[in-house]
């Protein structure tokens, strides 16, 4: 097998983790001695183990290390986080060689493992080609902020709502799901006030209640929360932005942060320290229009349902305007039931 | 061979004359005798040969027609128009038997030659599955107007232009084509006076430039028309509907109708006078609106380019609202360079 083959069994050991390592990045890790693959093991969640050292751990004897290859989709850590350096354990055991899928951008790591592992004779190859596993992760640290992609289910019109203050039943039941995987991949959502008000949504994940992502909802006066919307009856952290004192005695979860205007920039930088690396946008139009004025979305999630709204509804980005059209990549066009998934890339 | 097989070759044989049948609809016939075809016909233009004729002047010797069977996707012609009935002549040649794809639904034939044939103890097969070679043709004989398409081109945020005035260049080359493809299935485009001043149309087709279809511009004042406009540079006919009267000298090709409010039902009740079977609605949004308001849209037409316009763009439909959204079946979603083709139709 070549280099490049058991690579690729490390990321989909990788993708195992899928949904569960939080801010951390999915990794996944082969040890291969003499043509024959010792121990496989990747990241299975936010503070256990990382690949390479669930790897070790599944090795008969940890001196079998002793001279094989790791393979694993990140460059290894070398800083103390929540688990120790997994650097210092592959010099420990005796590693010959370490091939990786790419370096880490995180600027705690950002080639000083590669560096320490060669400079105790270790061979390092970089095959470079695992970036696509953690694209928010990876876009994080090359970019200082999240990547942020815009999600709505519009009609074939263009419209979200058939009037303001209004709830309308656009899109079926594979869309309802595709909504919940998309959540999943997301380490925040953004909704405004409009949409709390007429969808009343949760915005947790149905089939994976234990990981709620990082809720925010843009609210003019939050003075006095209505604290029976679905919202507020479950636990993950909500963090409610607005320009007005909250007045209420509010649990834990919820955390109210005043600001005299909340620009996209100014959300996004209070996202960015919290360390948040993907945000989705869930609506209402003029928050879309913000975004899309602000110049901050990356990707694109059209659901299109098979119905007209006609020539009062609401459009799916409504508001502010821009002078010159933003232009994207298609990347994949999916039949869900009745309706339609356009998925796209901005372009530049 | 069976029934349906012959069928299906005078089927073929039909689709040859499409984009030059004008009202009349698609016809192809087959002429066999002892298990093998003699002669193959079909309405190859408006004005000339029935199929049957075509196919029947292509036998050696008319004789030959003699206790054949001849296959003809529509129920020959009774009636006397721009050529002598197809019926006669199958009687007078002593055919033995005529199999058809459907029943014409025009009420000057509608069964009337089938049952001609049968008192002339010729036997008659209906198989009753070619409606689809002649859509609009049908829909116009069994609902008393043409069949209503509707089309656009929008951005993925559901906006034709990005302001009012002023021409976006959305779609690609590939789009542009498909266009000119949808122009030579219908009989009729209607436009607005926005998109005349904005788009300075020809609304001719490039590929035929002989067989102008029936444009219709609804302008609210047309006493004065800009003759420079490149839709007055072409010679097919074209009627301005108005409810200002014209104070100019016009070209022949150009006829103003005045009414005092041309409401969507008024414009299909004058084309169905016309006998037009087809329209095809080129925009802008406000006649969008008022067609959908007033539930006259049958199929839908929607190229998505992959852009944003954002929040001040001009919707795809907008002007007079409905209450009840209107259901469309997607047919098709076809990729056309880096835009997206969506088809719908009508669902109630």
């Amino acid at each position: 097998m070549t280099d490049q083959q058991y690579l690729e069994i490390a990321i989909n050991q990788a993708k195992k983790g899928l949904g569960q390592t939080w801010q951390n990045p999915l990794v996944g890790a082969v040890i291969v001695k003499n043509g024959q693959i010792l121990a496989k093991g990747y990241h299975h969640r936010f503070g256990e183990n990382h690949a390479e050292i669930d790897a070790i751990s599944h090795l008969k004897n940890e001196k079998e290390g002793t001279g094989a290859t790791i393979y694993v989709t990140l460059e290894p850590c070398s800083h103390q986080g929540k688990t120790p350096p997994c650097v210092n354990k592959i010099i420990e055991l005796g590693f010959k060689r370490v091939v990786i899928g790419q370096i880490d951008p995180n600027p705690l790591v950002a080639g000083k493992s590669v560096e320490r592992l060669k400079q105790h004779n270790i061979q390092v190859t970089n095959l470079d080609n695992s970036e696509s596993l953690n694209l928010a992760y990876n876009f994080y640290f090359q970019n200082q902020r999240p990547l942020i992609t815009l999600k709505y289910a519009m009609s074939l019109d263009g419209k979200i709502n058939q009037k303001d203050g209004y709830r309308t039943m656009l899109t079926g039941k594979d869309t309802f799901q595709d909504t919940q995987k998309l959540r999943q991949m997301n380490q925040a959502i953004l909704i405004g006030e409009n949409t709390l008000k007429v969808d009343d949504p949760k915005l947790t994940i149905r089939s994976n209640p234990a990981f709620p992502p990082f809720r925010i909802v843009l609210i003019h006066n939050a003075q006095k929360l209505d604290l029976q919307q679905a919202i507020f009856q479950s636990k993950g952290p909500i963090y409610i932005l607005t320009n007005h004192k909250n007045e209420q005695v509010l649990p834990e979860n919820i955390h109210v942060l005043v600001d005299e205007v909340w620009t996209p920039r100014k959300i996004i930088d209070f996202l960015t320290q919290q360390g948040i690396q993907s945000l989705l946008i869930e609506g209402g139009s003029h928050i879309h229009a913000n975004f899309v004025k602000s110049n901050l979305v990356d990707n694109l999630i059209v659901y299109i349902a098979p119905k007209l709204i006609g020539g009062t509804g609401l459009p799916s980005i409504w508001g502010p305007g821009i002078s010159e059209m933003m232009n994207f990549e298609l990347k994949q066009i999916t039949p869900l039931g009745s309706d339609i998934k356009i998925s796209a890339k901005r372009v530049y």
